[in-house]
């Protein structure tokens, strides 16, 4: 079961997917105007009351990222060790001691299937990131590791799209990572009870039919419980909020040479048990 | 004339200063449910059109922030020659080339006459930045320098306080800048059109009763005109989007030794034209 938000006669509304069908519900979707609503009430669905909606065929519909986050997306860093290895010509002081955190704005968000503009007046060395996503369910501050399941509301995959060239010259992240359309999100949430074991998730890129990234969750430096405690310190995570854990090795920068995207590449991202997200450069 | 949110009656509402008197009409406030919406729907007030409005006393009213915005707070680092200088031990070579750009979240966020905690367990080193903030008042994106004036609603005061331990440990500043609380916004919002040159305020700091921070915008190393047409390349600005436009030197880290804020210092920023945020910490 999977949380979607799509367009349904030209306006944009929620629903739950199930074996290939959206079903959807106007007693929710209009209690509830947007995913984000609903994830804020605290309100949860089973499977069985999603049994008795309306339902389309998965393919008939125009997916939509889930919501726009409240607060910027907020990514993680080198978050795993052959990908920091790989951004500085293996230089072992690259492994970061703390999370490196940054953030995308809203500006930056597309769903899956939606154009990611190239950008090539700003840019030459646009490069894409695969991430798995979490997405807060409920507020809080200040969390333990051990707290930190209980404030997830599910799982979902961001593409860290990034201005290489920009990341270098404004120094702090912000510039080149907050181009728009430069943060795929989607294709849907994964309440975090269908997921076994989030940190042993394979997660792969595909730049058109070439294999880029083909990682695995269990080896981020940072595990979730671990960013949620530290990203929660002092600063209050909401429901809504979204944290992007970083990006395994297989960017284009790290290849020999560079490989940079183009306009008319195809970016898949595919992460186990949560779905397929992709996006072509335009 | 200034825009400010205050509470009236136990809700948050927002109405116009003129001559130490908060003026607010329901006809205005239920069309209009927030500043942010007023300033989103493009629609401008005038002196003459608030005269006929209700009024209380400044004194009598609570202002909160203006609002919380709705991307993060966009700042820039280091936008003073004296205070990249002052950061950096005196080198030459912190003076930047290219605009460093970070965000703040609305969860950091809070009006003047408000609270900023010490946060003790988490940093010894909290530092306060006073600065002049611009905000956005209509949506654009690839903006040149000489449209940017067309796109400013007006101007405002943000402190952008810092963690200095956790600026460093974390490589990037987000988390360092991102604690609840240490986004000090307001009090108003002054309209660009009563700001004569906004390249020649006055801004200065005290803690307590001295004198920290005593500079000058014009001193600002990229102008808010630069800031806006740099910030807008490839990203969609939009109307209530709020940039803090760096701090001039004074700063706590820069003094020898240098000296931290610590619980029951009180903040104040005035800046010249616009206003004074003034915020204890505990």
């Amino acid at each position: 079961m999977k949380f979607v938000t799509f367009e349904l006669n030209g306006s944009d509304t929620w629903g739950v997917e199930v074996d290939q069908r959206v079903h959807f519900s106007s007693e929710w979707t209009e209690r509830y105007l947007s995913l984000l609503e609903f994830i804020r009430s605290g309100v949860r669905i089973d499977r069985e009351e999603v049994s008795g909606w309306e339902s389309v065929g998965y393919e008939d519909v125009q997916v939509k990222a889930p919501f726009l986050p409240p607060k910027n997306i907020i990514c993680v860093g080198k978050n795993y060790k052959e990908h920091a290895l790989e951004m500085t010509q293996q230089d072992p002081g690259s492994i970061p001691e703390d999370p490196i955190l940054f953030t995308k704005p809203a500006t930056s968000v597309v769903g899956s299937g939606e154009v990611v503009e190239v950008h090539e007046k700003l840019t030459s060395q646009l490069d894409y990131e695969g991430e798995l996503a979490v997405i807060i369910g409920k507020e809080g501050r200040d969390l333990t590791q051990e707290e930190a399941e209980d404030y997830i509301f599910g799982y979902s995959i961001v593409n860290d799209v990034t201005a290489r060239d920009l990341q270098k010259r404004h120094k702090q992240f912000f510039k080149g990572k907050s181009l728009d359309t430069s943060a795929p999100f989607g294709p849907a949430i994964v309440p975090a009870a269908d997921i076994d074991d989030p940190q042993y998730l394979s997660i792969k890129t595909y730049i058109n039919e070439e294999i880029r990234q083909d990682g695995n969750t269990t080896d981020m430096i940072f595990s979730i419980a671990e960013l949620i405690a530290i990203i929660s310190a002092g600063m209050t995570l909401e429901p809504g909020d979204v944290i992007a854990t970083g990006t395994p090795s297989g960017v284009g920068k790290g290849m020999n040479p560079p490989q940079y995207l183009k306009s008319g590449d195809t970016m898949t991202i595919s992460i186990e048990g949560i779905g397929t997200l992709e996006n072509q450069v335009k």
